[in-house]
């Protein structure tokens, strides 16, 4: 069995905390001195494991293992939040370096800008081909505006050509991720083997109706934009949970009302709604459920209902192989300890997985603290979700 | 029966009109240039036609009729919302006017703020004796905070004392004014005779849960506060028809969710709710539903609910006389095209009838526009109004 060495896998991530440090967290946004000195640092540890690394034009790193036959494709960012956690994605990133040292046949990789920064995965969907150079064009930071190209200049990148990931070079890719949520927490577990990631669709609901006075208005003339768009949301509370799957969310985080004043009846309501399912057939039932509460609300009321689709993205579900070894080798370090759980966060893994085999392992958050410098894992569960790692993986190299 | 000069009202309603004209409407906001203006224009004509104007240190001004005998006092405000309409108040104190021109024994009065520019029925309320100099003192312009203090002193108000008015001078008040609905037109009617001002009750309903990430917390899991909101909003919604006067109205105008963002769990609602009625025993049982609403919802739910009460208003009943009076008129003037009312809206009336019997008489507002320098209403409908409301005033007089 492999044997990863655990010592100094906590000793990198200590060394990378160290790297914009902020508080007993980080601060390294994508493509600041601090995220640039941080992937300079990775492409000298992974030469020090006897990878070959390489920088391409977007900052994705990627450190090729110089032997013959297949590998795996370990990793996940480096780039954090602002002043965030120094677990994150790095864990990811640093376990892979330990499967590497430890004589493994991988490939590490950090994909650039899974924060969100300057654009939406623009690492890992630039490396399976997604991502355009007009798309590069029109990115800009979501705060302050800055261009991506001149972001890209400045940190240094402009003219390196992007990389592409060969998917016959491999037999899939792991990431490593906490889990940002309680659920293990709360289970008391200290692992979680991802099923796979949720799709998402998310959705904008309209109510428009006749901005009135509250006193002179009777409730017989009255279009209350704003009782439509409550009625929507008790019909998807009373029948959504008679349609949905065993782990469906279904959420509306923003409501604004026109002109959200207390004494006049609002003219217009708009909702954002969205929900998630590992299951297309699940996201399919319910889209058309929705249609229909919205249909029928816009039947029943005085004010014009109407149903816009903003986005969607697919669900990608764990490769049974890769799932399966992890599973086992879980199974083997903590027995009982461990769940199959699916991810409601979107990772890199997504866009990953839609040009090889991908499968990811989850460690606890305490308390589910996520995105913010506090964020942290016990060490004992962090070195647990090497040894799983690296046990899963010899056994799908060796397959 | 009284004959008041219909030609003579109508020119008086036009000649205040050109005082801070603005498109077809007028800008008169309380204390300014205009505002005054068209305050010792009124003087005037109460000059004219026989009264003894007097103005106030808040800006009311009274007209007293000279001869001994009860008088009934008339009247309305005459100051605007910001660009608004010709008509709203102006149309109640002209009237007067025309009833004194007429012969009768009134009093014309325009009280200040009606609008509240500054405070909250700051001229009737002082002139039934509620206004303290403390809430004078603390009083500013509610969109540029001008304290009210130098409003007046550039007014000229400072110094001049405040006037009451004795309940024993007067049989009543009459308050003619536009509708600001659209339930007259609708109903093809052409005048309407309030059966009272509705009461309001408001309150600030909160929900607290857990703000989180939409993806990574399972339903069982997850306090959402808008579902805690929302909630409360169908059960009213589903519960108040049953327990509601006639013609109580129930609104929420104003949903804040923080942070009120697409891909997180709402942490926090704040819903404000209001309802009005002109029974005291209906608003009081409505309360009472209220309370335990909120309270099912805090028992049941995972978020933490509360219910504040941040105002009320008691409702105005008109006196049975007077409205009797108006009734009796408006079947003589108007037969089949009239009906009995209750006002949504909030009037100077509700606080004179603190101290004296109270009618009201509305006249049509043309498509409902209100406070907007569109608002019109027909002609022959403004001189019918004075025509019930003079005939209403003689009688009353004579009774």
């Amino acid at each position: 069995m492999a044997e990863p060495d655990t010592a100094r896998f906590l000793a990198d991530l200590h060394a990378l905390r160290q790297i914009g440090q902020f508080k007993t967290g980080v601060h390294r946004p994508t493509y600041t001195p601090q995220d640039m000195e941080s992937r300079r640092w990775l492409m000298e540890r992974m030469r020090e494991v006897g990878l070959e690394p390489e920088m391409d034009g977007l900052g994705n790193v990627l450190g090729k293992h110089p032997g013959a036959g297949p590998k795996l494709l370990v990793g996940s960012h480096i780039e954090t939040q602002n002043e965030a956690g120094w677990l994150d994605g790095a864990l990811g990133v640093v376990a892979g370096l330990a499967l590497a040292r430890a004589g493994m046949a991988v490939d590490v990789v950090a994909f650039a800008d899974e924060e969100a920064h300057y654009g939406s995965f623009l690492g890992s969907r630039s490396m399976v081909g997604e991502v355009t150079e007009a798309e590069i064009d029109a990115a800009r930071h979501n705060m302050d505006g800055k261009p991506l190209r001149q972001a890209l200049r400045e940190a240094g990148l402009e003219g390196l050509p992007r990389m592409r990931l060969d998917p016959a070079r491999y037999k899939g890719f792991l990431e490593l991720h906490i889990e940002q949520g309680t659920q293990l927490e709360q289970a008391g577990l200290r692992s979680g083997v991802v099923t796979g990631i949720f799709g998402i669709r998310y959705f904008k609901i309209t109510a428009v109706g006749q901005q009135d006075h509250t006193g002179g208005t009777t409730m017989a003339e009255r279009k209350d934009a704003n009782v439509a768009a409550m009625r929507v949301l008790a019909m998807i509370d009373e029948q959504f949970p008679m349609h949905v799957g065993e782990r469906t969310v279904w959420t509306c985080g923003r409501v604004v009302l026109e002109p959200n004043a207390p004494h006049i009846i609002a003219g217009r309501a708009e909702l954002i709604f969205q929900f998630r399912d590992l299951s297309e057939a699940v996201l399919d039932r319910l889209e058309t459920l929705l249609t229909r509460i919205v249909q029928e609300v816009d039947r029943r009321d005085r004010c014009a209902l109407s149903l816009e689709r903003l986005g969607r993205s697919a669900p990608a579900i764990a490769d049974p192989a890769l799932h399966g070894a992890l599973c086992e080798a879980a199974t083997r370090h903590a027995n009982g300890q461990w769940q199959p759980m699916p991810s409601g966060a979107i990772h890199d893994a997504q866009h990953v997985a839609k040009i090889m085999p991908m499968a990811m392992l989850f460690t606890p958050s305490i308390g589910g603290i996520s995105h913010h410098w506090a964020e942290d894992t016990k060490e004992e569960d962090l070195v647990l979700s090497l040894r799983i790692l690296a046990d899963a993986a010899e056994k799908a190299l060796a397959s």
